[in-house]
């Protein structure tokens, strides 16, 4: 009664003897051998449909059956120990490669972004391949002071015309910017159109629903990482405003997905391929930021789903590896790991928390304003005729971008360069026009606050510029066919509002230091206000508005200070901007891009509020006819295969007798067809009168009939089943924590209904008012 | 068909109209008016006894009617409104307490712990509440080389006999030592055994099951607290081989627990108790180490069993505000938010993770190696007469301890400045005996890796010796009748090892630089391996291997030293250290503990690899009698008090009726008993010959017969069902990620059995080959 790989029980003593695995695929033998097509599971069976929702559940069984098969083998010779072991170390090898993979795409990447960012303001003599500062490097006619000064180092006007300065050089410089950046735009665009329209976006949205349990076949495929890649770049370097760092979390994501065709293990199973590619995300935001904590943090609170302890694990590192291959390319050619290094010299004072919280109501009012109008823009772009010109749209916001931030310096250079000037804090030696403070003669200490200098005034009226121009623009860029991140778009926006609210606190603060607020602490001659924290906290309260991360974001921040001093300030405005955000709708930009296109992702962060209960939501409706069953056995072939014909579900459950509506199983549309069709082409005597029988014996037939259809292989066993009381907040928190696709409805034990994650992703759209038929797929 | 707070649903299409709540308390009334007496729900109805465990689903489903109640409320009225906003910031204000009154407590506790350790050895003229180094700030005669000899201080001997030095004082202040040591050892066990038992051990085990769901009243009580505070600090200062870290989030449970009786939402909810438990777990580490990252992390990882997003955010929060109210109290005197704070001068070689990795491998070896000795020893100190003397137990090991513990300088010291001493990096004007090398004549680098002097061996020979003795004495410490911590003393076995090992590397790599695996890197005059660094890593490794804890630990040890380079090292140690540990037992300290006390703790982290059915699993087996049922009518009460008497179950399951098996529902034990005693003190008429109705509308009955008893209000309409074809992988996890109690067991829709959380605990046991009766509780 034992079969090898999978104990069998005999089990006898209630009603029929059952005895089956749990799905295809995984299902061995029964005791009893009779004719059964799917001894050797037939070739498709146990696959999902592009655009469909996964069983994790299934997908999961499926994985703990190899492993046990694995396991159990490898006691029998020395081969199958070491497949054992090579096994279990496979994950560890697969994140060790994602991380060495993705690092070196992302140091690719920017040392690329960087060198066609300066491309379009000039070229080095030494070689078109140096950036400006690298070709600088070589020089020995550069001092400290002018180091981006270099004879090596040509703009276009002084190439083309020979002139260096005045306003013909100007144009001339002016027009040759506008025209790379319709060039690279051009580029992004073009490629992204014609080899992989699913590498434009940000990409997280998708990604988060693929951890969910979607599938989009070809979404992390390898010409989706290859024109990804290629089209970042040019994007990025075309000055539009957008940033990679999005992006790269679904190019750590791709080459995750690729490498997972080496393993055996991963390549097969669904549950497992995304346990990897939520390591893939925390890889993302390791390399981007140079966080591997925070990008941790960001995999679990953002993207992923299902995140067991074990990926936890991994995931760090991953993150680890893939921060440290970044470090070795060393792009940014100053040995550190983060983007943005900041150091601070002061303190901050407890009454600086006022304008952090004012920091984060307007992260949070920005926040929610972007969310709306870009969504609006969006849909626009979907309902109306722009959506037909995706090439002209690019290359008008491309041109539009080019021709009004080249006169502005703050939105000139890259939103990655604004953000670390903004952040950075004021020596007595800095000759940047943020700096540009009055010198009073010092005594003391030499960080004290100052009052502004001209140079100052100016900074602060291109910043304001740049403030309203990157909030307008920013809107109208994110969704475009060309791949786009948020993060640095949102950042600077919060940085520039932070930097202006600093500097003005450091000046009230003074001129008026006998104020009762500032006494005490603000003395005359104090480093009291340092307006670059001002400009992180503002950075952070602004990402948080947009995105609503809240933990990993401040972790992120926290990694690139170093601090742990920084963290309230960082806390104070991420929760406040959260708050006030969540008061205009509770949906980050990604779910709402998420709900935009119709994906089916049940949010696991939300409640679901609502008292309604499972017999609300099931089909069928009142009016609706009945549900559509499959009998265990007395259908023929011809009958089931008409009853599937004349219906639209995915999946059907298989009852005792119509009467009694006992559920015995549930067996998936596909199965049941690719079984069929199977069958018919290879078991001899099929026929449509043939019976299908899903019992574990075949019933006792006449003679002369047809060989039955045996298709107990196929099915479901252990479907899931909720009873019509079960509240809906239980339901989907069933659906949600277990990853169903769809659960039984009984009443008394009798078969009553169907619930599928589209129907309560449905009653959701419902009860918020929202278009149900706006969730497009299962 | 409306009721006012929960909407009621007219369904009558499909057989019986079924209306009703999940569960007893949040109960409403059915249209139909009828004598039932859970209108008002009887006190003492929804509630759970002692050593229980709770049921996630119906505590999570109360709180979502509550607060729909609250919501629905506050568009009514002002008041109400009012009440649904502080409601919501409830848990905000809630988590605000928690860290500041687990924060100053472990100020308080960290002060006193400081001041009785140094009253072993003396005591202070000018006021005996000053610790040694206190005292000796205020003193003018100190120099920055002696800072901690002043005349202020007196040691023991020179206060009693006037002698400073020679045996004869030696002597005398080895006796105090001895004595103090044994007066705190016996205060701190008596207290615990007069005043609260629970006090004793680190009581993280506990915690883990009681955030799996599991009830031990007063476990977190404020006597529990009180007793636990005063003994944590007279337990460390005994000198007894324990830290106060483990104790700490006990510490910081127990204050969670008390201020959760301030709000209704959290005293009166067992699951979002739990969530603030959780958060109070993340605290305590907080505090411990000052790592409020490590601290959440460590929550997550390691004890938390249901950790929503919402938790991870709140206790971060609140770990933050622990940590810098600790930071305000100022405990050590230097500000600094951290235990030990290290800083290394030199970066790590790549080739060094080979000693890296040997550490990782005796950490988890010495793990492996603990938890076995230890489980040994408590099992004996259950089982035989050891264990009914607690108090003589914990004098005798106090005694030996001071014993032996005082000549070797390195055991005398506490745990943590041992720990402190040992990661320190060597700087030239050190001048304790671990930085006793041969001043070399400096050119370049002073910090530069010198030959080993005199000091520096006797140095090592201590602490080989300390090694040992440490090794030895935990194991019999942990685990006694006193509060005790494992992370110091682990810790500290590591760190030693680390040191001895890095020092050793030092000096081979000083005299032997002209090696091949030395050269490139470690040339003569530089500082290339820093034994601080070993000792960190060691320490790291040895805690791995006990608690098994994986990015927590990593994380917690980033926090100590601030830079993101050396969690290389610590990963590499950590992770062989948890994989070799995890090669000789897969249990980490504290699940080794737990399953020792019997407690039902379904361990989330390991997957359940047998392939066993549900069939197999539940009860009643094949020789058992047939389950015990109740039907919706036709039982008196008399014949229900009977059933549920001759049984010990604690819930029964609700059918059609006997001969069908339909399932109906399910009612627990407590609230049919507690119902039916009410209704027989309440309920005019209600006698043993009474039918028990448990349908909507009671049946007809005879004119002259007693009025029914209607108990369809605690009738859980929703009972979790699986088949019995579920491989028990699938249903171990439903119940681990639903928090189930229990689940029933049907075949073609007729109930066959039920599965408990117990009986999946016996099964897994039993296939582990142990004894299944070691699982004790519900």
């Amino acid at each position: 009664c034992y079969s090898d790989a999978k104990r069998w029980i005999c089990y006898n003593e209630y009603g029929t003897s059952g005895v089956g695995g749990r799905a295809a695929g995984v299902n061995g033998n029964g005791p009893t051998k009779l004719v059964d097509p799917l001894e050797d599971p037939v070739p498709g069976v146990g696959t999902y449909e592009d655009f469909n929702t996964i069983d994790w559940v299934r997908e999961k069984s499926k994985d703990r059956d190899r492993h046990r098969e694995i396991t159990s083998k490898s006691r029998q010779s020395t081969v199958a120990l070491l497949h054992s072991v090579s096994d279990a170390f496979s994950g560890w090898l697969l994140m060790l490669l994602v991380g060495l993979m993705s690092g070196a795409l992302a140091g690719g990447i920017d040392i690329s972004a960087h060198w066609l960012t300066d491309m379009k303001e000039g070229v080095c003599l030494n070689g078109f391949w140096f950036n400006h500062e690298h070709c600088c490097w070589t020089s020995n006619e550069t001092t400290f002071q002018e180091r981006d000064r270099c004879p090596q180092w040509k703009s276009w006007a002084e190439l083309i015309t020979g002139a260096t300065e005045g306003p013909f050089a100007y144009i001339v410089n002016y027009l040759m910017y506008i025209v790379w950046a319709l060039l690279f735009s051009f580029l992004a665009v073009t490629l992204v159109r014609a080899f992989a329209p699913y590498a434009c976006g940000s990409g997280i949205p998708e990604i988060k629903t693929i951890l969910s349990g979607f599938i989009i076949r070809g979404y992390l495929g390898k010409w989706t990482l290859i024109i990804k890649t290629i089209t970042l770049v040019l994007a990025v370097s075309s000055g539009l405003s957008l940033g990679k760092e999005g992006p790269l979390v679904h190019v750590a994501c791709c080459c995750a997905n690729i490498l997972c065709h080496l393993f055996t293990k991963y390549r097969k199973n669904e549950a497992k391929r995304r346990e990897v590619l939520s390591a893939a995300a925390a890889v993302g935001v390791s390399v981007a930021f140079g966080a591997p904590i925070g990008g941790v943090l960001f995999s679990l609170e953002e993207v992923s789903y299902y995140f067991p302890l074990k990926t936890l694990w991994r995931s760090f590192f991953a993150a680890l590896v893939a921060a440290f291959t970044l470090r070795s390319i060393n792009p940014f050619g100053n040995s550190r790991l983060v983007l943005f290094y900041v150091e601070f010299h002061a303190p901050w004072h407890l009454l600086e928390l006022a304008p952090f919280i004012l920091l984060g109501i307007f992260g949070g009012l920005w926040g929610a304003l972007f969310i709306r109008a870009n969504i609006a823009w969006c849909r626009r772009r979907k309902s109306t005729r722009l959506g037909h010109y995706p090439i002209i749209e690019v290359l008008v916001v491309a041109g539009f971008t080019a021709l009004l931030s080249y006169p502005n310096s703050y939105t000139r250079m890259s939103g990655a360069e604004l953000i670390s000037e903004l952040f950075n804090d004021c020596s007595l030696l800095d000759s940047s026009q943020l700096c540009g403070y009055q010198q009073v003669s010092c005594v003391g200490n030499t960080l004290a606050d100052r009052p502004a200098g001209p140079g100052l005034y100016t900074a602060l009226w291109q910043l304001a510029l740049a403030l309203v121009f990157k909030m307008m623009i920013t809107v109208v860029t994110f969704g475009m066919k060309v791949p786009s991140g948020l993060f640095i778009p949102s950042m600077a926006v919060g940085a520039i509002a932070g930097r202006l609210l600093g500097v003005g606190m450091e000046q009230l603060a003074y001129y008026n230091h006998d104020w009762i607020i500032f006494k005490g602490w603000c003395s005359p001659g104090a480093d009291c206000i340092t307006p670059g924290l001002y400009a992180m906290v503002g950075a952070a309260a602004c990402l948080g508005g947009v995105t609503r991360m809240t933990v990993s974001l401040v972790v992120i921040m926290f990694e690139l200070t170093g601090g742990l001093e920084y963290i309230v300030p960082l806390m104070a405005a991420t929760m406040t901007s959260k708050w006030v955000a969540d008061a205009f709708g509770r949906e980050g930009i990604y779910e709402a891009h998420i709900r935009l296109n119709g994906y089916p992702f049940l949010e696991p962060k939300e409640e679901f509020e609502h008292n309604s209960l499972a017999v609300d939501v099931m089909r069928p409706r009142r009016a609706d006819p009945a549900l559509a069953v499959l009998t265990q056995e007395g259908m023929t072939v011809g009958e089931v295969e008409s009853l599937v014909e004349s219906t639209h579900y995915s999946g059907f459950p298989v009852v005792v007798s119509q009467e009694s509506q006992r559920l015995v199983g549930f067996v998936l549309r596909r199965d049941l067809l690719i079984s069929i069709d199977n069958a018919r082409q290879r078991q001899e005597g099929v026929v449509s009168a043939s019976q299908v029988v899903f019992t574990e014996h075949a019933p006792s037939q006449a003679p002369d009939a047809p060989p039955p259809l045996r298709l107990r292989g196929i099915l479901d066993l252990s479907p899931f089943t909720v009873t019509d009381h079960t509240p809906m907040d239980i339901t989907v928190d069933i659906f949600r924590k277990l990853g169903l696709r769809q659960c039984l409805v009984t009443h008394n034990g009798r078969l009553l209904g169907i619930i599928t994650k589209k129907d309560i992703l449905k009653h959701m759209a419902q009860i918020a008012n929202r278009d149900p038929d706006s969730i497009l797929f299962n």
